[in-house]
């Protein structure tokens, strides 16, 4: 029996004694948006400081002006097992969403317990896959290599937070106040999916994303259109048209030069994306839909994975209760985000889009904004030796073989990984579709756990032989 | 001294009384909106029975559904001094608004008093203008009289209503299940404003009105727009076009056919209308403006008096708190209102407007519907005797002449008056600008009571000497 086959093995036999470390912290109400909730971010923290302590991990807690953040490491030019490996940057978050509405959790969301499903056995808890379940994969597999082994195949930093669900307001100064003690090779950040039950996925574009808030105000005052209607200029109107003008009939954004930096993907990826078999009417129609929206001619993944999008994400302006009032309102209100993807230029969307509006202001209304922080899309590089390694590993360890995923949303702290430590990160989780993460009655498969936490041990062999970069 | 001058005599010298008897109407807080205000309701409507009945009404409170209907009547066939002249129908609403924000009010609401302002005298309290003050002029008038005289010099039926302000529910049921007790030749509403502070003034034209909820709903759930952005139907993004589609680029209605039925008015009215000196720059400054927003090459007048226009009044969708939020939401709603002229057809335009959504209504979107009765516009036959002979009335009690103008907004008693009962109404009374109606610190200018009062008792006489129509 390898090496390799004994850790797996151990971490087989063990995996009552890392469901109950992993119950231990789900049962802490980790809810980073209420301040009430504070201390039990902080007995979080300590927890998986001393689960990391544990295995032997040089691991402490580092307050911050919000929540804490724990940091671990173990391996690495003192231990000889670290070998010529690259050195590893693990990334999760030990907070959680609130639990509202209660009433609709079957059990207490801070309980946890296995319970039979029609999809197998799962972990019923509130962080049980966002991302409590998913960290815990990660650290068990450390475990499993230092109890069969005594050492860690790598040198891994194991970086926690617990503010991502309320918008990590403390991350980007830490990264950077912390450079030398969180750098490294390559970060692994367990916080995605899978494609499917049997499918292990790598995401390997994330979209970027640029937010505005847009006012526009009229008169002084909300009017009555009884004295007003037809002389005074409604902000509504205003609007409307500033937000109908953003697509065009083929649904592509008329923003000048939005397209600028789009490339299409390369025709293996694109390939490799329609080998999925993804069912676009079986996508839509989960939801109540038939006929995509978006570009004209491009299939689900290519639109959500590939193009950048431009939504309306909320509207707001004159009486909006019951009944009519017939007002002509001062104000209206639009929240609209962009989706990036490839080289464009988060900071030249958002002067694209306030001349789109500059040039729709009639006389009197005046426009104001609220930003939201741009990011530019992510594309990993693939091709590098690391991104190989872990799909291999992943698909020695799942029914299918490993596929390299596109991601329609944005996570910010791939972004800071990139931008302040300089490091790729090989984006790889074990959620599914179902797991009703910031939902009620949230959800974890055991077999995600048990086949995540082996995952990690695969991988930490495989990235263990590849050759780190040259420094 | 003629009958006239005595009865006008009269009134100056019971001046405080009829203040008193005002105040008492006054101290009674009778908000319809507001169950809990249900019994101060009835106590007004018997306030008011009293009032008519001590001056000779036969008076009764009528209960409805909702609150009290009160009908009063003097004078007609058996009464010599009633004459040959029209029979009249005095209409006006005893039930007023809520008075929150109570903290703005610099008194108690329904403690009256009189106040000196920079605008003179003033008459504080809820209800003070609309419509207690209004309709003790009318009230008042008619005591003068048979103080006076012994007598009215016309038949007169008082109807007062106390569901106004909530959408007069029980109104056209009672109007129309009490057509004979209300018949007459000729309306008096006395519930609108002034020119100025010196031009009295008859509202000729009303505009109508068409409403419309368009509720558009996508898929049958929110989704994120990082899952779903680009792939699924946003309808905000929808609403947005089919609202801002509604206006050409300069400021005309698109909806098919909706200028049908609308006229210019005649020469002499604009001319009419231009001689009132009206200031569009100072009437559009006072709000924070400086363009007119609807149709080019049209002044305020013409715009809000003889133009149909479409407004929207409300939009929602999405997330509209603080911050931000990634949502593609399920439905979007807009609050629709069309200010109907001429002879445009309330049901045609609704029609039109229904036909322009479905028109714009991509593939698995759908639109519902709530509807807001639709009423047309109601233009006056200012060339009746009647008008003709309270212009006059009206220009010999003020320092200015009377003009006669239009109205932006809608009355529906006018609408009802006319389409159950058979009548016209002339639309006359003595509201300010700056009353404050609907909002704190209410006033009536002590100005607009007293000669309010004068020139009822003038219209009373002027009428009394007209031919009645032929019955």
């Amino acid at each position: 029996m390898s090496e390799l086959e004994r850790v797996l093995a151990h971490v087989d036999d063990t995996l009552d004694a890392s469901l109950e470390r992993l119950f231990a912290l789900l049962r802490i109400d980790s809810i980073s948006t209420d301040p009430a909730h504070a201390d039990a971010c902080r007995r979080a923290a300590d927890l998986l400081v001393d689960e990391l302590a544990g295995i032997g991990f040089e691991a402490r807690r580092h307050d911050t002006p919000g929540h804490p953040m724990v940091v671990g490491q173990l391996g690495g030019g003192t231990d000889e097992k670290a070998g010529d490996g690259p050195s590893l940057l693990f990334y999760g978050h030990y907070d959680v969403q609130p639990v509202d509405p209660l009433a609709l959790w079957h059990r207490p969301p801070f309980e946890p317990a296995l319970e039979e499903s029609d999809a197998g056995t799962v972990i019923r808890a509130r962080g049980a896959a966002d991302d409590k379940g998913q960290l815990m994969t990660f650290v068990e597999a450390c475990r499993a290599w230092r109890d069969v082994t005594g050492a860690l195949p790598a040198r891994v930093t194991v970086f926690l937070e617990g503010e991502e669900e309320s918008g990590s307001p403390s991350l980007v100064p830490f990264m950077e106040a912390n450079r030398d003690r969180l750098a490294a090779d390559v970060a692994l950040v367990c916080d995605t999916g899978m494609w499917d039950t049997d499918t292990p996925t790598i995401s390997t574009m994330l979209r970027g994303m640029v937010g505005e808030e847009i006012t526009v105000t009229g008169a002084s005052l909300d009017l009555h259109s009884g004295m007003y209607g037809g002389a005074a200029i409604n902000p509504i109107r205003v609007l409307t048209r500033i937000l109908a003008d953003l697509h065009d009939a083929d649904g592509r954004v008329t923003l000048e030069g939005f397209y600028d930096g789009v490339d299409e993907p390369p025709a293996e990826t694109l390939a490799a994306w329609a080998s999925l078999g993804q069912d676009d009417a079986e996508f839509l129609g989960a939801v109540g839909l038939s006929t995509l929206a978006g570009e004209r001619g491009r299939s689900v993944l290519e639109q959500v994975w590939s193009r950048p999008t431009c939504d309306v994400n909320g509207i707001e302006g004159g009486y909006t209760g019951e009944g009519f009032k017939t007002v002509i309102p001062s104000i209206a209100r639009a929240k609209v985000s962009f989706r990036l993807v490839g080289r464009q230029d988060p900071a030249r969307v958002r002067d694209a889009f306030r001349a789109h509006v500059a040039a729709r202001l009639p006389p009197d209304c005046t426009a104001t904004w609220t930003s939201k922080d741009g990011s530019p899309a992510i594309v990993m590089p693939i091709d590098a030796p690391p991104f190989e390694a872990a799909r291999e590993a992943l698909s020695a360890e799942w029914p299918r073989p490993a596929v390299q995923a596109g991601c329609g949303g944005s996570i910010p702290v791939v972004g800071h990984i990139r931008d302040i430590l300089g490091m790729d990160s090989l984006l790889i989780g074990f959620g599914l579709d179902d797991d009703a993460i910031h939902s009620p009655n949230e959800k974890y498969a055991l077999r995600s756990f048990h086949k995540g936490t082996r995952s990690w041990v695969r991988i930490l062999d495989a990235l263990s032989r590849e050759q780190a970069p040259p420094t």
